[in-house]
């Protein structure tokens, strides 16, 4: 088919791709930054190209709408990187987006802590990357930006000035781009773990070892509500890894916390942060399976002013809703009697396919089945420098529901 | 019917009323608190009952499910006052409800300055108090505490010692429970308007000739982001009312800011609160119908740093849905423009109907057709001295959402 030949003829040093004539453009062209397979002409050229590959789209009517990025062998066949067809996705370019990220981070935050890129809502489709001072951690999901990943590291350094540099390639995401898992430092040196204030606290990130990034940033908000909460209190702090949410409550004046967590390593850290915060003293920390261990602290008539239950994705994929729901459900249910009359029970979920709607119920319903009445006192979702589309709501994933249980 | 006529007789000196077989008791003893009226034994002796009577609610299998108050002409038949059927709803049970409320907000305010009672989330239906340092306007929305209503101030007294109270009764509500509309001061003198510190700013509050309850509490956290993106900026706020959102970016740093309203009495009192707050000279106000003024300020080229908008009520009512979305996004679709490069747009919706995706969608819908790309950074609901029962989740109407539109 002619028109199939010469879709991908190159422009500006770029091949073409083309969008079928039932696609979204309009879409598109108003921000939504996902090309699906079903929607592009997928010829002999356009599935030849490299996973990552930069190439010009076009509507059907060849009309530019832009520099995508192409991976033939994703669901999401191509990702936005640039509206304007013209643009050369270089050094200078990336350092452009950092300069406008950086921009809105630097004016939420009084310290360079934060995640700096958020990936498609920061216009680097698939790039995480989170700044602990002078230390970053890159994690470059898509194709695209593990091709780029020298200039994507110099840009950072010329914009934020940070000397060392992890690459982090561990998770999902780089498998289904066709990468490999591998994590290396990139520039400088990563040593012991780094301290990171936060509302008032220290925590200790450990950016060669740890988790994903070594810290989640993205409770922040979260963390600084349940503080409000805190003064005086005896916090409960389950699947607490670096103690996160522990730790701000120690910070808001909590007389003492408990962590709760399956991971030696992140207790550690938690003892770590709370001895470089001068409250050592009011740490304590249990390993443990979450589930068993509030089952022994309820059967030991434990209460609690403040229990905060942060578990891991329990509904990562639509297929695992169900089952997740289930598991958010038990979680309130547990956790519901070991807090005390007037006390507040934060639970969070960090699944995208679990919608506000159906984690709150499971939760409400999980409460009510653990005996107790409850208000709905704050609703929140992960910290401002983790912008989203709104075009991609789904990528809200993180949900931190705040009850106060009956008296 | 046998079972008709004696559904009635008294119990602990409450008549009696049944749900029906077909009803959710469940869901009751759980803790929904509403019964609608095709789910209750509805016969002569129960329609007979005054609006605002109180009885006890028992299941089709007569076992007691707690004292209700119960209006025959309402959709919502009955509503829980307590699930002990025992319960005297008397001064003491009002005071001890009302120190439960009292504990969340000292335990989340530093001054006295909040809503204390948000209605059926706080275990008195229907009922809105709020606090102004030694006053408090009471808004008694539901029959049952319009007769109550003496009881409810002498505890309102005693528990907080509030020496200045305000009766509210304008609004909607009143007329769906058959109340007249009247306002008048029940306790003390109420002189000049009150100073009321938020955020560091100061309001002034106008507690018997301003809208509702003088002031609205509810904004309180998305002034307090607002604040956050306002330093040396910038700042249009329409809709303001009394300046909810300038004023607390003025006390966040904001150069300049703007309020748009429609009423002289608000905007006066939006100058007062600048000029207690000592920054009378940073703030400007234009009187004038909001849609055509955003025309006017964009047809003078005018741009801001951060543009808010926090209109009335667009879709009240499920019949008003449509229109409604059709108003905010014209709203988003006028503001866009007046945003500078890399500025803020913070949209709020009051609209029961319009839920949270609704009304992003018509928001982003808006802001394209105005132009601009979009990150959305933070989504905001009303502050947590209005909790919500998860499972009355319609009544969390306030959203505010906070876009930084393109460079």
């Amino acid at each position: 088919m002619t028109d199939d030949t010469d879709s991908t003829e190159p422009q500006g040093g770029l091949p073409v791709v083309r969008l079928r004539p039932k696609a979204n453009a309009r879409a598109v062209r108003h921000g939504f930054p996902w090309v699906y397979a079903d929607e592009l002409v997928i010829d002999r050229r356009t599935k030849a190209l490299a996973a990552g590959s930069l190439a010009v789209l076009q509507d059907a009517e060849r009309g530019d709408l832009g520099v995508v990025t192409v991976n033939p062998a994703s669901k999401i066949v191509a990702r936005m990187l640039d509206p304007d067809a013209g643009a050369r996705i270089d050094r200078d370019w990336l350092a452009s987006r950092l300069r406008r990220s950086l921009a809105l981070r630097e004016r939420l935050f009084d310290g360079p802590f934060y995640r700096l890129v958020h990936a498609e809502a920061d216009g680097l489709p698939g790039v995480i990357i989170d700044r602990f001072g002078d230390a970053a951690v890159i994690q470059p999901n898509a194709a695209w930006a593990d091709r780029l990943l020298p200039e994507l590291a110099a840009a950072l350094t010329e914009v934020t000035g940070v000397t060392r540099i992890v690459m982090n390639g561990s998770g999902r995401a780089r498998g289904l781009e066709g990468l490999d898992d591998r994590t290396e430092v990139i520039a400088g040196e990563i040593g012991a773990p780094i301290e990171v204030p936060m509302n008032g606290a220290l925590y200790l990130a450990d950016l060669t070892g740890g988790q994903k990034t070594g810290l989640f940033y993205d409770q922040r908000p979260n963390h600084a509500f349940t503080q409000r909460l805190s003064r005086g209190a005896r916090v409960l702090d389950v699947f607490s890894h670096v103690g996160g949410f522990a730790l701000a409550a120690l910070a808001g004046g909590a007389d003492q916390a408990t962590c709760v967590d399956g991971s030696a390593a992140a207790l550690a850290l938690a003892e770590g942060g709370a001895r470089a915060m001068g409250a050592g003293d009011r740490l304590t920390t249990r390993r443990g399976d979450a589930f068993a261990t509030m089952e022994e602290l309820a059967a030991e008539g434990q209460r609690f002013d403040v229990v905060i239950c942060d578990p891991p994705a329990f509904a990562p994929s639509k297929p695992a809703l169900e089952a997740g729901l289930r598991a958010y459900e038990r979680v309130a249910r547990l956790a519901a009697p070991l807090v005390a009359p007037g006390g507040y029970l934060v639970l969070c979920s960090c699944s995208h396919a679990a919608d506000l709607t159906a984690f709150r119920s499971a939760s409400a319903r999980g409460i009510g089945r653990g005996g107790r009445r409850m208000q709905l006192i704050h609703t929140g979702f992960a910290g401002p420098d983790h912008p989203i589309l709104p075009q991609l709501a789904e990528t809200g994933y993180l949900k931190a529901l705040f009850f106060r249980l009956d008296g």
